[in-house]
């Protein structure tokens, strides 16, 4: 890409990340502090991980002098959704490797771990580092979405960091990456290899959360743009009071970015699907969530709103997720215009319920397995569509869909997320440094001001448990949805009633670079009040 | 609303926007100096307006002592869609009427120019406007989009401004509405009316634009976010090398909007609605301009990209133009499952060539007149589809379809935004306390600091000409299209052909309130260029 820069692009070059003052100014001198080992919740985890598992929880503290280590050599991989503060990590991991050692060397793999069983790469000097720090994207060195999976791979993932003579392998994403960051950690030691493998827990969706991983990075800025725009568009309805909104947001399952939107916003009515869920509400019972606020914001004079969609509440239903499981089942074996009526009853008459696009959208639009494409489908429109009906004849409703995910995914990071990031890639340098494998790096007390934070590391087979996939007892991190009894769902529980009526928007505005602290360095809701 | 406010929020209330001294620091003063009057380009107009053409241009200069006045008693409007800003012209126009005298008094007419006919207004004290300062929205006192015409109508604001004993009424809006506040200035004065009628010229599409009205305000907010925007979506798809992104951007009928991010961010393909029409292209041919670059693209690897789309292009195409009247003469004798055989043979083949969703869009998708809803037409989800097709077998080609507009149209304005309405407000209380009438508020020099800029007034009677709509000659305000000769098209139409393939994406980030001048005062690049 050229280097060309925008205005605010050159000004932020030089932001220098805030951070613990040890791991800022003398991370070469940092040396590991082993704490308990954590209690492993599935025992099948240490037999398939027999020579990674069952390891300290690390800190760290200040050593006064450099930790002797020769030059270290060290290949990095992004995988997966593109995050904020990607480029940072790689950042924070090459300021810590010359730290460590002047000589040391940074490998970037090519567009994800694909690259790795490749061996494609490039080295990532100071000069090529430099232009990228606090920028979006991921495209210094591109991503992927390719497993390393199998003897076979696994040995060419080996042999590729063998040929580059690494000491160590980082991998920056999300669950499936960082167990996958585990299982190469574990094949490496079990078949003598001298490179080391550590995670980095990156995901706007929020999902990667565990007790040393308070916040996966990105989710700050990603909800930050989110809010901008959603905050935006509360003051339009409120000006324009003509139109509904709906509006789905990324995030995959877990409703982490919805939430958090919300409690910075407080829009007319937001959607959680974990409570959905829990709840066992059907399609019409959710939409009737809708229709209700619609109706009475009407009666008070007010056909406007807006309303927020996870977008993975579809999933959520239990019927409708019945519905695809079954539709998939149905596709694999009949044409799609057969499969409707070979549905069950139950199913048959939640079909009947879609409106027609949607209907549609569930037997066309399929992916290369022949599944129904549960991302591509329009839930904001669904619910809209299905709230007209429901209010046909008896209040005046316009509404307008939108979706937000593309938007926030690639935005140049906010200061915590350029903050926390740089730092992780430092941790990820001392863990190397230190000649450690298997481990996540995580930093905690993140609510508190970038000086006071705790860099830590867990191992990730500590984060690990089994599940049946093709008949095969594979390990997963599982994903950390929205918790309806945590302080977060609690407190937005508690007040969303409230604004349902009282037109309570908050307009958050676009993420700050310069001007005060509590403005710049404001952190996510979630994490406030998690911490509290 | 409740007056709960985000962090931001509370910071940038503080904000005092900037302008040239003298109209900031005693506006009160402020006496007005006559120039030439402008050549009216269409003699009906001097016939229709007797009473308000043929008036001089006016700037103004420091009258040393304050203009002696009574207290004024003034009336505030806003019309049609909400631009980032609308608040500071109210709240400039309050302070120059305190300026004017302590004992002046403002009225918010209540959800557009309705509640001039309906006598519905809010006093706007100074503790009423005061949190309203520096934010988006129009939520003060609301906007319509309804008209003042005929006599009926006229006499009812009359007697409306009567009531209220109001010596001005400022009319806050786009091309429709300032004619508006002409036709009203005429008649107030025809009929004796002590009420002076003023307009400030707004709207985020850029289109009303003349030698005295440099740029509309709430363009350059809205410009900016869709840019943030767009410029982090180039970065998304420069990073996972996955999608082409087709945007639409809101903007009416011209391709300002569009044109103003192309030069912010230079992504791969803009299409330009004026340029279109000029060239005469066929839809076949515009999507060709697409499929060419994917081509392109994909022969030098690159499966990915950004596609900018401005609203209105659908109806610059000129056969899509003629097959639209086509349709909507048909519509209004036949039913829609007729009217397609109905066709003559040109515009049945530019139908057939529609895919399915946008072809039932066009016969379904109707406004009250039974028109077909040509801003609700999903233009880029149609190239997309053309372009699925034409490159169907020869590339790879996932795609992405967006939509902005909303989200711009209430952002809190950007330092340009806040400072030129906020001196737009003041140029109309000084333009009322000197007794003035029919006049549209104007600021030159908007390339320049804030500081130098040179406030004036234009006789709205002087942008206007006559049209025949509904067999009447009516006066309209000629919306400014791109100019295709001009230096804003000129500089794009030198750099487009190297952004094809150069990915010279950049990415100019969100809007920003604090830090450097050069970032938080920077203007359009339209200004810019149109300056030089």
């Amino acid at each position: 890409m050229n280097q060309d820069r925008s205005i605010l692009q050159r000004h932020r070059a030089g932001y220098v990340p805030k951070g613990p003052e040890l791991l800022l100014a003398r991370p070469g001198n940092l040396r590991v502090v082993e704490g308990e080992a954590p209690a492993c919740p599935d025992p099948d985890i240490s037999g398939q991980f027999p020579h990674s598992s069952g390891k300290p929880v690390l800190t760290f503290r200040d050593g006064v002098e450099p930790v002797s280590t020769a030059a270290l050599r060290v290949g990095v991989v992004l995988s997966g959704g593109q995050a904020p503060g990607g480029h940072n990590v790689i950042a924070g991991l090459l300021d810590g490797l010359l730290a460590a050692h002047p000589d040391s060397k940074l490998f970037g793999f090519l567009a994800g771990p694909g690259g790795i069983l490749r061996g494609e790469t490039v080295e990532l000097t100071p000069e090529v580092v430099e232009p990228y720090r606090n920028t979006g994207g991921f495209d210094i060195i591109g991503s992927g979405r390719d497993k390393i999976e199998g003897d076979q791979q696994l040995q060419a993932a080996m042999n590729s960091c063998a040929e580059l003579k690494l000491d160590g392998l980082v991998v920056i994403g999300g669950d499936d990456s960082n167990t996958n960051a585990a299982v190469m950690a574990e094949y490496f030691l079990a078949h003598g290899s001298r490179t080391s493998v550590i995670g980095v827990p990156k995901t706007i969706d929020g999902d990667l959360m565990n007790d040393w991983v308070e916040q996966s990075f990105g989710f700050d800025t990603a909800t930050k743009v989110y809010s901008e725009l959603i905050g935006n568009i509360c003051r339009d309805a409120h000006s324009a009071k003509k139109y509904w909104h709906f509006i789905k947001l990324m995030g995959r399952s877990a409703s982490h970015v919805t939430l958090e939107c919300a409690m910075q916003i407080r829009p007319d009515v937001t959607l959680i699907g974990e409570e959905v869920e829990a709840k066992g509400m059907t399609l019409r019972q959710v939409a009737g969530t809708v229709v209700d606020a619609v109706i009475r914001r009407a009666e008070a004079g007010r056909n406007y709103g807006v309303c927020l969609v996870p977008e993975g509440l579809i999933e959520f239903i239990p019927e409708v997720g019945v519905l695809i499981r079954r539709l998939n089942d149905l596709l694999a074996k009949h044409d799609a215009d057969k499969v409707v009526g070979m549905l069950p009853a139950d199913s048959a008459e939640v079909f009947k319920e879609l409106p027609e696009g949607i209907a549609r959208q569930l037997l066309i639009d399929r992916d290369s397995h022949g599944n129904v494409q549960v991302s591509r489908i329009d839930t904001e429109k669904l619910l809209l569509e299905l709230a007209a009906e429901q209010v046909k004849g008896k209040v005046k409703f316009s509404s307008q869909a939108h979706f937000f995910g593309y938007e926030g995914r690639c935005s140049a990071p906010s200061n915590f997320d350029a903050d926390y990031t740089a730092c992780l890639g430092r941790i990820a340098a001392v863990l190397l440094a230190n000649g450690r494998t298997g481990y996540m790096c995580g930093v905690r007390q993140l609510s508190d001001p970038a000086t006071d934070w705790e860099p830590c590391a867990v191992p990730v087979t500590a984060l690990l448990h089994t599940e049946t996939r093709h008949g095969e007892r594979k390990p997963v991190i599982e994903k950390a949805l929205v918790d309806l009894d945590g302080p977060v769902f609690q407190a937005f529980a508690r007040q969303r009633e409230s604004w349902v009526l009282g037109d309570c928007y908050l307009f958050p505005g676009p993420i700050q670079f310069f001007g005060p602290a509590e403005v710049v360095d404001r952190s996510t809701a979630t994490l406030q009040l998690r911490s509290v």
